[in-house]
Parts: C-alpha cells; structure tokens; sequence
C-alpha cells in the first residue's frame, strides 16, 4: 500500500481523498492542515487530522505527500520547503513562474533525495503531455488549446470584485466555429475574441446600477474587454441552484503536414469534459503520486514534471499486464 | 545528428525518409533492402540503398535502424536479429503477438547493450498511450476505441479474394451516434454492428455477377457478417482517382466517475483524423526512435513500448524548453 499524505483539505484535497478511495494500492495516511486540526472534519472517519507542524516528523509514515493548496502563496512555499523530506506532488499551475519554482524543487528533492513531480493535472498537465506528443510527431504544425467550457475562478473572482455584485459566476466557452476551423486543417490564426466567448451570471446587490455593473464587467481589461461577453443577472437562488457545480475542460489541438510536398494533413485533437474540475485534478494528482513513489524506489530523484514520467509508473499495472491489456 | 537507418522502402518506409526531413537533428544514413539495391531508387538522392546484408557492419555508421517491415512475417524475423546490434524502432502490431514479440526482442537488446521500441505507431502506439493515461485518472470507467473514417487493408485484401473482384477499398467507419451516447456519459454497451460500419469499393470483373459478390463479401464471416456493409461497384478508373490515397484515423474515449458518491462525470477523448496512415505512423516511428537514441545514451538498455518512454525523450527540446514552452 502506498501511504498518502494531503496538506490542505479545500476542494482538491478532497478530491484526493475520494480519489484515494479508487486506487486500492493506496491508502489515506493522514489530512495535514495549517488551521487548527480539531476544527476541521473529514469525510474519512478513521483517518487522523494532524497539524502541518507534524510534517516535521512522519517521514515513516508517508509515501507521497499530495500538496493541495494554491498556486498564488502556498505551493511557492510549500513545496520546496517539504520536498526535502517527502516524495511530494503538486499541481503548481503558474506557468510564467514554472522554471523559478522548478529550481528550488529541485534543489530540495535532489538533496533529500527525494521524487517531486510539480505542475500536475490537466493544464499544465495533461494538455501539457498533449501538445509535446502532438509537437513531436508533426514537428511542422500549429498548437491550439481552447479552455471550456467551465468556470474560470479568477474571473469569477474579478466579477464579484466589481461595485453592486453580491455573487457571481464565470463560464469560459470556446467557439465552436473557431474548433471547426482548426480542425479542418486551415491553420486559422485566431484572434483572443474569435477563440473564447464569456459569460457571467452575476447576483447584483439590492439597488444596484444593473447598466453599471455590466459595463464595468464588460470593459474590464485583460479579465473581459478582448472577448464577447455576455452578463446574466440572476437571484442568488438561481446562482446556487444552477451554477454551484465546478465543471470544466476543454480541448489541444496539433495540427500538420507530412510527406515530400507536405501534401498530407493531419489532425490530433485531444479533449477534457469534467463535471468536476478539482476532483479531475486531484485523480491526476494521485496517479502521479504513484508514479513519485516507485520512480523514487528505484533512484529517480529530483523534481520532475509530467514530461519526465514514462506513463507505465503511473499504473498499479505491471508491464506485462499493460503490454497485454492496453497496448 | 541522429543517424537513421531504414529497412524496407515500402509506404512506412517512404514515410520515415520523409519524416526524417521534418526533424533537423536527424539525417537518413542509408536505405537497407531485402530486394536487389541496383532495382531501387529512392527520393533521397544523395542517400546509399545498400542490401540488408551489409547490416552485419554497418553498427558504427547508424544510430537508430528503423524497421518497416510488416508485423505478419517480417518484423517477427527482424526485430530480434538486429535489436543486438542496433537501436531498433518497430511498428509491431499483431496485439495478441506482443508479448512473445517483446520477449525476443528483449534478450536480444539487453545482451547487445541496445535500445528496442517495439509496437510504435497510433494503434498500437498514441491510442495505447491514451487508453492507459484515461484508465489511471479514471479507474472507475470505461474504454471506447473506434477506427476510421479509414481505409482498412486486410479488408480491401478479403474484398480482392471475392470471385469475380478485380479491385477494391474498404473504408471502416464508427458510427456517429454511438460515439455521441458515449460522450454523453451514459456508459453504453456497444455490439459489433453498432460501433462501426464497412464501406467497400469494388471494381468486379468483367462480366462478374454482381448481386453473388455483394452477398459474399456481406455474409464474410469476421471481416463483414457482423457489419452494417454497404457495397458500390466502380470502375477501376473511379477507384484510382477517388480511393487512392490512405487515410485513417480513429477515437480512443474513457469515460468515468469521481466524488465521494460518483456523482460527476468525467469524459477523455483522443481522436486522430489522418490524410495519410504510413506517413503519420512514420512520423511516429521518427519521433520514438530519437528516443530510443537518447535512452540507450543513458544506459537503458533492452526492449521497451510507448508506456516505457518518458515524453521529454521524443523532444529534441531540452527540459527547460520543455518547460517554458509546453507545460
């Protein structure tokens, strides 16, 4: 059995835990938390909440340690700062900051000897593993990757950040006329409005400037003035009923040519529809988590990412069974 | 560079020199025929075709030989005799066959101290790779694969064996509406019949009756009994100009639940749309067998398939590239 340890229980740590469940090599050693351990209730009664100071002593009870906070101010921390002591794997998803956080990853790993895979899930992730595979089998070709249709936590953030909204709700949605257009070979380049569409469901405060708000929402820059957006006032009844759930997903698409007049087009289009964009996340973490611990068994230390795992580590599989069942 | 060898000029063979093209850190260093070298000209001008026999000394001037040969009587021959002396690449695809395939292929690489990829291509090869990456995110789930819109081989050759058949194609075709109940989550049971139907082409002979060679090729047990197949006589002038090219293609889909009551559903789909089989095969080929360079450098000896293969092997980019342009 391979002894999970998670630090931070939102929802990705939850997630893990409940992926946890479907691996029957795995098994939930502890929840560790930052807050104060006897407030905080898991759904796994016999399973211990312990304080993150703990971390400082259950190198012998923990396999892989699965971070689950975020990308913003924890796991910049976080992850150099265990990765010394635990196989650890996180989901650090700032990409312009991926090199910097690499590094002091590495430095941790490689010293503790220990495995970290960082930047895990699905982007980066597996639309990462995506673009590389489609990159190097048509090496003259065009990338593409559409996001949605899903919640954008960051604008929905922006949204509520504006004057007069109570609530809100973002959903990124491709444009399916510009997926046709990639996908029949025409290499389109595309603009940030012909991609993405985006719609807001926003609860406006009691009296608000309905006009203001959408205004506002519609002109912000960077958030939603380069896109098609469309604002929806809603109750916050309707809010909860209709849009609690997290879905998302989307899809990376290679395109290109081969032969000796480059006369043969080809298609790869790879695509993600989650009902559960954190609980996806944390099903990839964990498969990951399998894959530190036995690259970790047999000296493979030091930070690695999603490009650096041959996928036969991360299932329970052995190679035979593999070669057998999914070749 | 990475110096390539090709065994075998056929449509696989043609696909790699052009392939080789595509990538600057390779060059093609010679072209190895079982036929007489004088009867063979090659698009690569400046390139030898040399007789395979001239393999027996030739380990100091190619790094990786590519095998093109055909998985029924040629690579089960020739993967394990070179795979001793040269890096290998083969595009091994009898499923059932694999496992003794490898294990041959494994002596032999392990004693030579060589790098052997077997099975490489879209089926075996990405589709493999996609069904484990979708079984070890979502172990609760489901695989779909389905081929097409594509030309079937050893189905035009059953078309061609019918009395009376002077020519023929067979396109094998997934079914819309299946691939539709898939996606929408619903885990459906697919029959034979209900996941794909057969196109076939057929030029008959001269006078031929035609309604006794529509019912043969209908009611061919395996290839067309348990198919929806539809049957259009042409002319041979019609079959070259319309159905001479080889495009495949295909879907690989799991689906599968998460959350502490599987309540969300989560939907993987891989899908390859190709103008040209051989050639995206061969641009497959290429991109593993600089990984089997890379990996026999780093002292991985023996036989390996796609699930060995870390991806980071098959980019000529280093791991900071990697890192900043595609995770």
């Amino acid at each position: 059995m391979i002894r999970i340890g998670i630090l931070g229980y939102g929802n990705l740590g939850k997630g893990v835990e409940s992926a946890i469940k479907q691996n029957p090599d795995m098994e939930l050693a502890a929840v560790f938390t930052r807050r104060n351990p006897q407030d905080m209730v898991i759904r796994t009664k016999q399973v211990s909440v312990l304080s993150a100071d703990e971390l400082a002593g259950m190198q012998d009870k923990i396999d892989v340690l699965i971070l689950c906070g975020g990308s913003a101010t924890d796991l910049p921390v976080q992850t150099p700062a265990y990765a010394g002591d635990y196989n650890v794997v996180d989901s650090f998803d700032t990409h312009a900051k991926i090199p910097e956080h690499f590094a002091k990853v590495q430095e941790a790993a490689a010293s503790g000897k220990k495995t970290a895979i960082i930047s895990v899930g699905w982007d980066p992730g597996m639309f990462s593993l995506n673009r590389l595979y489609g990159n190097v089998i048509l090496p003259e070709g065009k990338d593409y990757t559409f996001w949605g249709k899903g919640v954008s936590q960051g604008h929905s953030d922006a949204i509520r950040r504006v004057e007069g909204v109570k609530d809100g709700k973002q959903y990124t949605i491709p444009v399916e006329a510009a997926l046709e257009a990639v996908r029949s070979g025409s290499n389109p380049e595309l603009t940030t409005r012909q991609k993405h569409i985006r719609e807001c469901f926003v609860v406006p405060k009691e009296g608000a400037d309905l006009k203001k708000i959408e205004a506002e929402i519609k002109n912000m820059p960077n958030y939603f003035a380069d896109y098609d957006t469309t604002v929806h006032f809603i109750t916050q009844e309707e809010l909860q009923k209709n849009h609690s759930s997290i879905p998302h997903g989307g899809f990376v698409l290679r395109t290109g040519v081969t032969g000796v007049d480059k006369e043969n087009k080809h298609l790869i289009e790879y695509r993600l529809k989650l009902d559960s964009n954190p609980e996806f996340t944390a099903s990839v973490l964990v498969a990951y988590a399998r894959a530190a611990y036995r690259m970790n068994q047999e000296g493979l230390y030091g930070c690695k990412t999603v490009f650096d795992v041959a996928p036969a580590y991360l299932s329970p599989l052995s190679g035979e069974e593999l070669r057998k069942n999914l070749l």
